[in-house]
């Protein structure tokens, strides 16, 4: 029974063959991300997969619709696998904000849903990072998020060959709409149409932005020779500071298709533009008082970073972890009626923490070495008989053997794994 | 606008009130687990966590299907969030096996999903540790799996007064049913009511047990009185021989639901018998072959343990870990006019991995160290000016000051965190 098309599973190593979906790879990205997070200040929280549809139906701009994965419960409500976690956020911030001091800097790695018409190879699942200020209106924090979202990628080991961020400004372009008497109503299409620019043909293009007012010649303009706000060199200032301001360019040609931006918004893109945009985010200022029933006024801005791309982009810049040792010590029975006392020192050994594996049946002494090298252990360890029992240590790295007493085992293979990391 | 029944919203720290689900908890547990499963040379994997209705509905027993939280998809395909993961276990083991060193032993720690009709506080999702070890036949990978609960639970800081496992066998339960002249078609029934036997009024028991020909009498006395099978009497020694058997009884009233077991059956209980089960698992040597269409056949046996159950025994026995401090340096800006170069050090900060936080707005200097106090930050670091530009660095802990090179900062504050840890 094959599963469901566009979902992934995730396999340890060895990789089947034409699956490229590693957990070990996963969980890298997912480490790197809560580091680099708890470096930044941000506490980790997390919301049911599944929520009532009208949650993402309501204000996040029509274009989300068609894509959800809803479906009605068997208790006759309408819900969806969450197709992003910003409403949930806001959900839960809305409802206990007074809880927590601001700003409240909070990330989660949710799995993340939509059902668009099948594409080849189009997934219906993702993991997304997802880091969001609350209740700071100041571009101070805009230029945090950017910083973050900048480290976050660096601490994957891609530099500023690799990746930029592309800053605008939903609040220029509604200026720019308003300056060319586009109407209210219009607006959210108005962006709808800048944001797809590039990938519609110029005649269709055209046409859409004729019947708005807007000419396109003066997009076109305005994107190339748009003058910053006073907002955007502000953030361009404070990442200066930081030293990290040759990672972001000014970009008016990023727009964020979500209805919900009122600010500054950007996308991260790989330089060589082989990939679809790594991240993107932006201030919604005003999307916790329309999610929350108890109109809570709270600025707030955020970014998402799926793992798809991500991990597409890391594993051809070939930086993903190499298989390290996933053993310590591998116990070798060689007499099996020593099995007895071999899982009493197994125990032992786990016990303090080391990683052990052994042969679960009766198996030549050979074989079983062959297993050890298999799973890349660092040590053996074998009893020996005697008038007490002892303990043989051998190192897979240089074949140096030792042998210690029982008690002793333990510190002494602390000191030798020490000494072969620090090699 | 509310979360929907059964589902659960993770928070950080300071949790709201009425509130008992902490991400952070959450997270300590899913460490733990992970750190054990690797201890025991275990790897992870994942799965959709939706799946064809039909996965689970073939071959896992009747009693599962009233519970599924299935809908058909915008595709017209018959679809279920996962109620376990076994079965997803089952089919990504069949199609890849090949590629895998014996015994496979993996792990998962996938949220799964149930409709039952709703109790008061019945949860519709939590998470599990998922365990399995396929393809190995014999009773000493039983006892390894038994051994790795119990190291799972005394990770957590669990001990023998805490908790034990009733170790039981299918097997066994199988032979005593032949010998009463019970018929293959009614095993799965006959199993289901003893597995219900303790919650079931004694002449509903006596009933039932009566039309399928077994006395409830036998029943009892076999509970009580059944003999010790030779795999359990390898599994108890094997348990001793590691020191860990302390945590074990056999009880032949666990049964196991689910129609899959075939030999050993095991679950966790607390000691004071205040919760409810807190693992369970066993063999289930055709599991494999019946899920894959590629008709493999690989013995495999495994248990889940979900969190729901663990953080309430965790809770209650004040294991939880209590708030540490997430922030290492606080930086005080004092004057504005240093805001760049106090966002330089910062980021020299970061960039050192030292957990760093500061006010994204300008604010008076108490207020600022107020807020450093408030996070538990264990150093304030400001920025004085002079010459040359120096760090101002105060122990919270001690209140001792030394004021330092801003080249220098980051290796004192290294050296002063590391001093602070060993105190």
């Amino acid at each position: 029974m094959e599963r469901l098309p566009g979902f992934r599973d995730f396999f340890p190593r060895p990789l089947p063959q034409k699956n490229q979906w590693e957990f070990e790879a996963r969980l890298h990205l997912f480490a790197a991300w809560r580091r680099v997070l708890a470096v930044y200040g941000f506490k980790e929280y997390d919301g049911p997969p599944v929520e009532p549809l009208e949650l993402f139906t309501k204000k996040s701009g029509r274009e989300i619709v068609g894509q959800l994965y809803n479906f009605d419960d068997k208790g006759g409500r309408a819900v969806a696998l969450r197709p992003e976690m910003t409403p949930t956020l806001a959900r839960m911030v809305a409802t206990h904000e007074r809880q927590y001091k601001k700003p409240i800097k909070w990330f989660s790695i949710p799995q993340l849903f939509r059902y668009e018409r099948q594409q080849k190879g189009r997934l219906r699942e993702h993991f997304q990072l997802n880091a969001d200020i609350v209740g700071e209106a100041g571009v101070e924090a805009d230029a945090e998020l950017i910083a973050l979202l900048i480290d976050v990628l660096r601490a994957l080991g891609l530099g500023s060959d690799d990746f930029v961020i592309h800053l605008s400004s939903r609040e220029a372009w509604q200026a720019f709409f308003r300056e060319h008497g586009g109407s209210g109503t219009d607006e959210y299409e108005f962006f709808q149409i800048v944001d797809k620019l590039e990938r519609t043909p110029e005649e269709t293009a055209a046409v859409k932005l004729d019947k708005i007012g807007v000419p396109l010649e003066a997009v076109r303009r305005f994107i190339t020779e748009g003058e910053l706000t006073s907002q955007l060199k502000i953030v361009l200032k404070n990442l200066r500071a930081r030293g990290i301001d040759q990672f972001v360019k000014i970009d008016y040609g990023v727009i964020r298709g979500l209805a919900y931006y009122t600010g500054i918004v950007f996308e991260a893109f790989d330089r060589r533009g082989e990939f679809r945009a790594i991240a993107g985010g932006g201030r919604y200022d005003k999307l916790v008082e329309l999610i929350s029933d108890a109109k809570t006024d709270l600025p707030a801005l955020g970014f998402g970073m799926g793992d798809v791309v991500l991990l597409e982009l890391l594993r051809s810049r070939d930086l993903l972890p190499k298989g390290a040792s996933s053993v310590d010590v591998y116990c070798l029975i060689e007499d099996e009626a020593l099995r007895s006392d071999s899982l009493n020192l197994i125990q032992g050994l786990r016990d303090a923490g080391f990683r052990v594996d052994y042969s679960l049946v009766a198996l030549k002494s050979n074989k079983q070495f062959c297993q050890a090298m298999d799973m890349g252990a660092s040590f053996t360890a074998t009893l020996v008989p005697g008038e007490q029992l002892t303990v043989r240590l051998k190192s897979l790295a240089d074949r140096k053997e030792e042998t210690v007493a029982v008690v002793d085992c333990v510190a002494v293979l602390k000191r030798r794994l020490a000494e072969s990391h620090g090699d």
